[in-house]
């Protein structure tokens, strides 16, 4: 299994905090923002005398409220078209063991979620990497830069909408070409669509269940874990109208016997958030893009795109090595008592030596320490001895 | 993926109820008894604004709280000695991930939980039984069963003690032989306790973790389903001493980025159940047994060993074969309106052909039911067309 790049500096992180030292985490998408109140009223009035394992396949309201959620998204699924799960990682997991076995291949566009290489990994499954550059927005590379990757090992092109690290989301005519080309080759379509309501700019997201044709290909990720900041529910779903793609993965959820009752009882009541929340939320996040990304931009060095969804951005520094600065910000850095953790992008490449001067940044803290998350980074940028323009 | 032979009758029985048939469960562990107060009091005055993701090892305070847990029950272990899984299924998925290869071998007594089955397929580990048998108790078959099987792929021995679904509880000289072998032989001994607490007439469990000279090969996995009829929190964790077992489990436990959080503090509420409950739980589930158990041995050519430990107990029956007989009581057999679903022992050996005369029943009923249940199976054997004697 390879580390997590979203978490491996935490030891060092600790040091600092040892001594004194308040750290920002910018490494992780942990949303400060509440979880809703009929999500934690939910909780508190809970109506049970046992505690016992659901359906493997999730609560039948639940999954009831699933299929009527994506319907008001104009998404027609039946609830036997989906799996409750313990985490979109879950989903990830059962995803990778269904469709591919010891020695297939997936294709992804990088920098792609770490976790897709230690899912990959822990099923004997080969990442092949298709490049995506911050020159052109982290915008899906040329298909034939897919085509040409495509061996009878190939199992599934996989993607996230919007895109974590780089919160890039994908147009129609992105998701068409791919669409065109999975027909075409016979593979499965995995979209992790978990940042879905996560859009800006009056952009819209697109799901890959809404294109005909895909019927047996599109597989979708998805959790409630951002969309009503219940990250510690650890509830998402696997969907897919091909039928035999839930019988096999409802063995991986059988063996595992169910996910969490309380906590899907919990994003049960979550449907019922009103609208307003997810206006806030939006007008939050838009105002916390702007300042992150605007600021990073900023910085003498370093370049940072726009992104349009998700939570995510992806900056380049003016370092040789993004990971060294991020390990000695935590470890020799800090300004006026405080530092910065952030995840350095290496490890969201599958490619060697990519990303090197990369680190992805989460702007899920308000705007005000955003503001010194910003100062950190550039009086660090200035004194850091590795730098390199 | 192997199916489940606990839950693969569910069509069955979801379409005797269609029928109106009332069916009782005695194929899954899902005990009755209601979960502590302490546990639903702890979730209805959780004091959470943001539902967060835990650290990936756990909750520290709970953590703290497992290893004060294990203090009292003899068993020095620190917080750094166990992470915090989604399920006993979730640590017994991490031990497979983390001791073995794909082409490993992992030796284990059957019958064994059919789970384990599962999670090796996932990895491509392979499963080499030793067959322990009805007529010695489901004992610990003898040590050189189990050398002989021995070969430079063979990473761990995986027992369940005391044993789904046998009941069988290990002797001190048992574990003592495994503990010499794996020594011998520097394997991993894998020991699912997750049944610890539940042991009858005046037997002690016996933790692998108390043996010397273990540090490096014992690995436990436990969970709270059962302990506090909290199945559906999905809590449990996995013990090692063997810092690199840890460390690598670590790896797959930050994949998924973290157990329930509610969940934990549900769990962590449990280790305040007062002793009085579980002294109930024992003279309830003794009682069960003990009318389930010799219930069955009056059935003529039914053959029951009177279990141990746990709350499960495997008979033989006198026709052909179990499974088409557990099927046909879902689909054809009723009596004063009710039917039985009982798990074909089967999917419990990796040996094929072996166990097809028996089942497993989980005692987690009342006893009026149970004596219902005897009745039923009773009443169905004196009818079916292919009972052998």
């Amino acid at each position: 299994m390879p580390e997590s790049p979203i978490r491996k500096l935490v030891p060092y992180a600790e040091q600092a905090v040892e001594k004194g030292v308040k750290v920002y985490q910018l490494n992780i998408g942990q949303p400060d923002l509440p979880t809703p109140k009929v999500v934690l009223d939910a909780v508190r009035n809970i109506d049970l005398e046992i505690l016992e394992y659901s359906h493997s396949a999730g609560l039948t309201e639940y999954r009831q409220a699933l299929a009527r959620y994506y319907r008001n998204n104009g998404i027609e699924i039946s609830t036997t078209d989906l799996i409750v799960t313990t985490g979109g990682s879950e989903a990830l997991s059962f995803t990778m063991g269904t469709i591919a076995d010891e020695g297939d291949e997936v294709i992804i566009p990088e920098p792609f979620y770490a976790n897709y290489n230690g899912f990959s990994t822990a099923y004997g499954v080969k990442v092949v990497p298709v490049t995506a550059t911050i020159e052109t927005n982290f915008s899906l590379p040329p298909i034939e830069s897919f085509e040409e990757k495509i061996t009878d090992k190939t199992k599934a092109i996989i993607i996230c909408n919007p895109g974590n690290p780089t919160g890039y989301l994908y147009t129609r005519e992105e998701l068409e070409k791919l669409r065109d080309m999975v027909i075409k080759h016979n593979l499965y379509l995995v979209v992790d669509e978990v940042y879905r309501e996560f859009t800006y700019d009056n952009h819209k997201h697109i799901s890959i269940l809404e294109f005909e044709g895909l019927e047996n290909h599109a597989i979708v990720v998805d959790s409630v874990s951002k969309r009503y900041s219940m990250c510690g529910a650890r509830i998402g779903c696997l969907i897919s109208r091909n039928k035999e793609v839930i019988s096999t993965a409802m063995k991986f959820a059988q063996a595992r016997l169910s996910p969490p009752t309380i906590e899907q009882i919990a994003a049960q009541a979550a449907m019922d958030t009103p609208s307003s929340y997810f206006k806030e939320v939006a007008e939050e996040y838009t105002k916390r893009r702007n300042v992150l990304v605007n600021g990073l931009n900023q910085i003498p060095g370093v370049i940072c795109p726009m992104p349009t969804g998700a939570f995510y951005c992806v900056a380049k520094l003016p370092v040789d090595n993004a990971d060294a600065f991020a390990r000695w910000m935590l470890a020799e850095f800090e300004e006026d008592g405080a530092t910065l953790m952030v995840a350095p992008a290496e490890g969201f490449y599958a490619t060697p030596n990519l990303g090197k001067q990369e680190i992805r940044l989460a702007y899920v803290l308000e705007v005000d320490v955003l503001k010194k998350c910003l100062n950190i980074l550039k009086k660090a940028l200035e004194v850091y001895p590795g730098r390199t323009k």
